[in-house]
């Protein structure tokens, strides 16, 4: 079976190093020549909405998949018409646009922040008036890791946030005073049937996620479980196949949805080696129809993200059960270039030597 | 860093999956240009002795290693006078060799059966006398998966078995009523520092390796004490830096050394999934120079090797804590195309599904 991915990213990599061992082939597409899949596959370098770029992307493949959510959805559709897309291109759309994936989840009946689109100086100062300050603006589309957003704390701020994010298609949150940010990785098969991972606690800087704890720590069965139903209600309505990632804010017992990430995500990485099933080899299993693998934990683990920074291999290596994800790019700031997942039997072990995985990472 | 690797079949696959989370590329040297590993990194196909191809091989490579032990010794040297080659190619010359490997260890001190060596009738008589029926006959070269080997149990049988074997280059080794075959993984770095891993219980049918327990079921410490003293006193007698299996009859609470082989071994697979390091990683670190990771197994796992079937993948991966590892390989009768590792908690729960495991694999 050739796998065909649209994103040629370190997520893509991760697949295909997991896809291999069940006999896959794997193909990206990919704007860049850098692209780091490119190491470990075939890399189709073009535009994502060039034909000929599809064209010979898509020759000879089985199944497409993708591993970047910021993929034009007209591509994805277009593929669609020749070979199964999973997950369905309509979750790409729905994920890539703030505003469509809060009114989704609403929909749903599940929680978010209060949220207003925002288009206008005059729908700002509406949604300023009901949600208050403090107050989010956000882009619509594109954001990521951070990027396009601003915290508002006064009319000054939000006017100039107004203009600096494009002075249209924005959209305006409640500022929630979260106790953490987690999140839930879920699974859903070609047969409908599902699996979800443990909740995970995420720890974030600059907008850019630093610091995964699987599971996350203190988390009650009911909190995991209204995880699970938010996620399945989602993936049902969808019709979903492949990994779904949420992005929650937990305000006591209660989530609030954030964001979601119709992917593999960076925030699953511990399930390479903290689970016994990883998200990766997960999400191949379910788009080419084989029974989903266990979730269970194995131990406790914490991922950090190397952030523009390449620690020395030697001595990252002699923490014992410390696992290096090295992308193969080149180091600049604020870029990701790898990760490192610490995995022990306890929490109390795993916690003992946290600052030494954040001291690795360059994030202490 | 780009390591090569002599050899391009599924050992080398595996070398390659588990380094590229390290950062390292790959290219392999391999006669069949659809050596398996191909399929996961760059492959170069040629003759082990043929200069341009040694040359275009090893054409900006940082180090060499082998996947196969039957590498003519004399391409490991050459290329090791321009580049780190590991483990030294004094190994491989030593393993590919019966009757070298058995007098090596035996002294060393470590415990063989009885064997002679035999390129005449005359030799094989007496070698016979001394130790009596049954004995074994093997080529000392070149033998593989129970290839080029007779079991005699009558002067008549060994003649002819002499004859069919070629007539020289032989051994003849006393055939010892041993309690089960274990195999020891162990690991030595850059440095000289060493690592074990815990006896694993093999068995073999025609002279294939089928099914490996590891930890071996119902192994004392001084048990696996012995072994790994064994081990060390060869790893240090060469210089050893990489991956080193030895394959040992267990007699009651004594080992006999039975073969080497200088290389990750099939026994080891199971560290995929059951170790908290895998054979392939510690055999890559080892060779760069990095800490050797933990050893300690993850549980309790059995391997099958797939051999020239391949199982509903479906019905496979239906069993949870099953791993598929398909290497990518056309299925021809007796061919290792694939192996399963099942990964349990508790001894029981393995034993438990272990007529599984072995249905799977066509084995039962």
């Amino acid at each position: 079976m050739r796998v065909g991915v649209l994103g040629g990213g370190q997520l893509g990599r991760m697949l295909a190093l997991a896809g291999y061992p069940l006999g896959l082939a794997f193909r990206f597409l990919d704007p860049s020549p850098e692209a780091c899949a490119g190491g470990v596959g075939e890399l189709v370098v073009g535009d994502y909405l060039d034909e000929k770029a599809l064209f010979r992307f898509a020759h000879g493949l089985d199944l497409i998949t993708y591993e970047f959510e910021n993929v034009p959805v007209e591509a994805a559709r277009r593929l669609a018409e020749k070979l199964p897309v999973y997950p369905p291109p309509k979750a790409l759309e729905i994920a890539q646009d703030r505003l469509a994936e809060k009114s989704f989840m609403q929909s749903l009946g599940v929680p978010t922040p209060p949220f207003r689109r925002v288009d206008t100086l005059e729908e700002l100062g509406e949604g300023l008036a009901e949600v208050g300050f403090p107050a989010l603006l956000k882009t619509r589309r594109g954001g990521y890791d951070g990027k396009g957003q601003a915290l508002l704390t006064s009319w000054e701020e939000a006017e100039k946030a107004f203009h600096a994010l494009g002075g249209e298609g924005l959209i305006l949150e409640g500022f929630v005073p979260f106790h953490r940010e987690v999140s839930l990785l879920a699974v859903r098969g070609l047969g409908g049937e599902v699996a979800f991972y443990p909740l995970v606690e995420n720890r974030h800087q600059g907008g850019i996620l630093r610091l995964s704890l699987a599971p996350a720590p203190g988390t009650s069965q009911a909190l995991q479980e209204k995880a699970e139903g938010y996620a399945q209600k989602a993936m049902e309505a969808l019709g979903y196949v492949g990994v779904l990632a949420l992005e929650l804010f937990q305000v006591g017992e209660e989530l609030l949805f954030n964001e979601m990430a119709p992917r593999v995500h960076n925030s699953g990485h511990w399930t390479l080696e903290g689970a016994e099933t990883s998200q990766f080899e997960n999400h191949l299993r379910a788009l080419l129809g084989f029974p989903l693998g266990p979730t269970a934990p194995r131990g406790h683990s914490a991922m950090a993200n190397l952030i523009g920074v390449k620690p020395d291999f030697r001595e990252a290596l002699a923490l014992p059960g410390l696992h290096l994800h090295w992308y193969g790019k080149a180091v600049r700031p604020g870029r990701k270039v790898g990760h490192l997942t610490l995995r022990r039997d306890t929490w109390e072990d795993l916690a003992r030597d946290l600052p030494r995985l954040l001291a690795l990472a360059g994030a202490w």
